[in-house]
């Protein structure tokens, strides 16, 4: 314990967490900020990574290089595993654990298979760099597949790729490898043409991407379909395996299924103790802290909150980052004796893209899509990523794409050697 | 077999493989080349990519988009495991074998650790994307630990980075490294000083970059002491653990041990039943054809050839090229009933870069050091790459780097989820 200066521990680097540490420079705390990653990873493009336009590095940096000027701050690499709510203490893998005054729980969500948790091994989901790489790995390989065997029977499922999941990133990965097996592959096999691999895109509901009004999820659905992405709508997965998938009774074979389904709160909301929903997500008071627990906050994909105007705070990075810097908000009221304030998320729109120049845009009275609405998003995003990177590299990485249909990150890894356990 | 011309077969994508592959375009020949991954690998960077400055896809580039434009020219990725040079077939892992009139083997090498293999655990080599991400992985990891951990004892071994080896790839990392500590994390930390970083180059022969001049070798030398770099000359490593490594009778307490002190022939070189070296090079004819067996060469790192002037062909890239493109005209000529020719390595200097502004080249009568040698350095590499990659990322991701001191790529990847091995 260095001074006599409340501490705030930060369990998570995202955008919950990262802004939530943000908001307390200069404040008079000491902020320790926990990851078990080195980097703060941008996550609405990880999607990118996975079908090859960008590299890792383009869509995540250092969190501490991130804080690096904000003395009152420390960045820790380490595995938050419980949180002991009435000790006021984290447990930590490999090392003591560390005591707080404030704690700000902001883990984010995991995959949800929804009890069927072996279907993980055939139908990855798309959370981590890790996870990116790997769906990479499984899309380009199977297209190395294609043109290896003998037969058309054995190369039409690994030409068959099935993504479960309509929301924003079914939709984007399904638009994605459809562009990638047009385009960018188009003149690359002798044994077979890309462009005739299937893309499916499955959902539960009706109509994909079901956040947004239904007029713009029928723009969506045409955008999808023009780009060759057959849409399987009101279908329901009962079994996954390494041969495909089954659709009620239908089966579709495929070697590459993704899953973009559902998630659920992470681990460790488990341990705080508190009510959780179906999905593991912890029921927060309206000022985001833990009920019972004034001196615990949890924000972002791991927190629920009915809002005012019914519905729930979306799992959404603005709803993250705005719980973050409201949770701050809130310690610092404390601290000045002032009362704690309820929550209000601030809608700023919703954007979903589709593929090139295919996106839908919702800001309440102002709806967009296609051409306009996929300028927009490519707009938004250029200037928050290198806002966020301080880096042209990415501008060019996607002006190249843009030009060429190529992709600059067409790079299968294997897994990397872990030899030394101790270093990892 | 697709019509009735001869079927040349190139195992391997490197430098060597990938000209011999070219220098065919559009000759009356069938050509499949074989690699194990799915991209070129642009090696004299890779060091780059173990000390976080390019991010992987920034020196790989897919082997079917550099060669989809050449009719001829089929591409596999798939593992081969021998050569059956009487039967004329190449035994491949999870398929047929493959049938050959002409084989050209270009797998390059693979780390030496001179019987001992388990040292590898500890002290991992840089010959390959994953090991490149795995290194990565150390170094960026033991400053973590180095924040984590209590005390000053502890703190040391996880500040201390020892590289084995003092040619080429020793250089670049141990510079690298350096750098890395003295400037890109330098304000990074809380509980201690990267700067304080201990980075010990160590080399068994009484001069690093031994294939350089002596003057040159003394002048990198300079230039290692004023990154900061300790060089132990004369040193051999008698033991490498978890915890360090052994020079003679010293011991040093070391959490990250690198390993760059040799390479040998790929294992598929014991397999083509030829005489090889004690480093398992394969030695070939003036040609560069198997002895007894004119229908094979091998080129490249792999393979061990005298100059008439004394001394081997070195295992460089342009040696490769030179080689690959060698074998091509070789087997064209005997197609041609014209005779063969035997391979003259045309020797186009050396370069050696040790970091910023800091290098060493020969050119035989021209010799140059310091911030010369390393524009030189630096102007031949962005010149190739860009050739190579038709990117102007790289270029940005150096120039930003230049500028900042910062490296674009501190990202560290665990290791990638394996869940379906029949996809890999």
């Amino acid at each position: 314990m260095r001074g006599d200066v409340p501490h705030v521990v930060i369990l998570g680097g995202g955008f919950g967490g990262l802004n939530a540490a943000k908001a307390l420079a200069g404040a008079p705390v000491r902020v320790t900020l926990i990851d078990r990653n080195n980097h703060h990873l941008f996550q609405p493009l990880l999607y990118q990574v996975a079908t090859a336009a960008l590299s890792a590095p383009d869509i995540a940096a250092p969190i501490r290089k991130i804080l690096h000027r904000q003395r009152n701050c420390e960045v820790l690499m380490a595995t938050a595993t419980a949180v002991d709510v009435e000790a006021r203490q984290v447990a930590l893998e490999g090392g003591p654990p560390l005591d707080y005054d404030y704690l700000v729980v902001a883990t984010g969500a995991v995959n949800n298979y929804f009890g069927n948790d072996h279907w993980e091994a055939h139908a990855p989901g798309l959370k981590s760099l890790e996870e990116a790489i790997d769906i990479r790995r499984r899309i380009l390989t199977a297209f190395e597949h294609a043109e290896r065997v003998a037969t058309e029977a054995e190369r039409a499922p690994w030409l068959t790729f099935v993504i479960i999941g309509g929301g924003p990133t079914g939709v984007e990965l399904a638009g994605s490898i459809s562009e990638i097996a047009r385009h960018t592959l188009a003149r690359d096999y002798r044994n077979f043409d890309p462009r005739h691999a299937r893309v499916v895109l499955v959902e539960g509901q009706d109509r994909v991407l079901s956040t947004f009004p239904e007029p713009l999820s029928r723009k969506a659905e045409a955008q999808l379909r023009k780009l060759g992405v057959e849409l399987m709508l009101g279908q329901r997965v009962s079994s996954i395996d390494a041969e495909g998938v089954v659709l009620g009774t239908q089966r579709v074979a495929a070697r590459t299924v993704l899953w973009g389904a559902g998630v659920q709160g992470s681990p460790l909301g488990a341990t705080l103790g508190a009510e959780r929903t179906r999905a593991g997500k912890v029921r927060v008071a309206e000022d985001l802290s833990l009920p019972g627990h004034p001196e615990v906050f949890v924000i972002g994909d791991l927190a629920s909150l009915d809002r005012p105007d019914g519905g729930e705070v979306p799992g959404v990075a603005p709803a993250a980052i705005q719980g973050g810097q409201h949770a701050a908000r809130m310690i610092l009221n404390t601290l000045r004796h002032q009362p704690r304030a309820p929550f209000r998320y601030v809608d700023q729109g919703s954007l979903a893209t589709i593929g090139r120049k295919a996106a839908i845009a919702d800001f309440g009275r102002i709806r967009a899509t296609g051409w306009l609405a996929w300028v927009l998003w490519l707009g938004i995003h250029i200037m928050v990523l290198i806002g966020f990177r301080n880096r042209l590299a990415v501008l060019f990485d996607w002006a190249w794409a843009y030009l060429t249909y190529q992709r600059s990150a067409r790079v299968i890894l294997t897994n990397t050697p872990a030899r030394s356990p101790d270093t990892d």
